[in-house]
């Protein structure tokens, strides 16, 4: 049977998707982040997820050995992908590679929404380690921009 | 290295996305299609492709063992899967699931895109024969609908 979600309001929620929660409390560093499966399916080798950044939120600070395939949906931020800082808005591409250190950051005034494809077999994320957050910081850019 | 293509231009193309013939000509009955492939790599087990359907074009009848997940993300159209025809939308969801006779339509005064993530590893496209056509036209509302 074909699945049909009308979207239901702005910014992203759709009837019949739940809102979960992004991950558990307590266990990585974030703000102010919610996430909808919208496709996870036995058939399909991938899951499509769309995560919601409010204002002045951001994702955790992570890497793992699978890779993303970000689509901007709406709203602005920024994002640190490996060794780049970079300003993201509505249907930009962004391919984090395996073991890239990644985080995104919505602006202080927007909310960032992104659809994110990731393996439905996957890896868990892994949290960065002082060593890691010393080498990350030897970057001014970067420095300023992690929230971990 | 991060992948990062901004949007270049209105309504979806990217800088450094090759937009490709949509399929072969004489192979496949379609209209006014093109499609770009936004994301493949072997560190990911689908595909995301953008197709892009101008002003009273149409996608190809067809079907597959394969699932498809659809996001619309621009314009306006209708769709058949399985044995349903409706209105798409931004943000719409859609799931094709195996086997299901699916067709993509924009309206005569709107064009339509849409996201399309779809597995790496997947069989080819079948093409309706007499029999199934004929099926397919027991509903009148599909009947009216096909394009093939």
């Amino acid at each position: 049977m074909a699945r049909h979600h009308r979207r239901q309001t702005a910014p992203l929620r759709w009837e019949g998707v739940d809102v979960r929660a992004y991950k558990a409390e307590g266990r990585a560093p974030f703000r102010d982040v919610s996430r909808q499966v919208l496709f996870a399916d036995p058939a399909l080798a991938s899951e499509l997820r769309c995560f919601e950044v409010a204002p002045g939120g951001h994702t955790t600070l992570e890497r793992h050995e699978h890779a993303h395939a970000v689509v901007v949906a709406h709203g602005r931020g920024r994002c640190l992908v490996g060794d780049r800082v970079f300003a993201v808005a509505p249907f930009d591409l962004i391919e984090v590679p395996p073991l890239a250190w990644h985080q995104f950051r919505a602006d202080d005034d927007a909310p960032l929404g992104f659809l994110c494809m990731v393996n439905a077999a996957r890896d868990r994320p892994q949290l960065p380690d002082a060593e890691a957050i010393a080498q990350l910081c030897a970057d001014p850019a970067i420095a300023a921009f992690i929230r971990a």
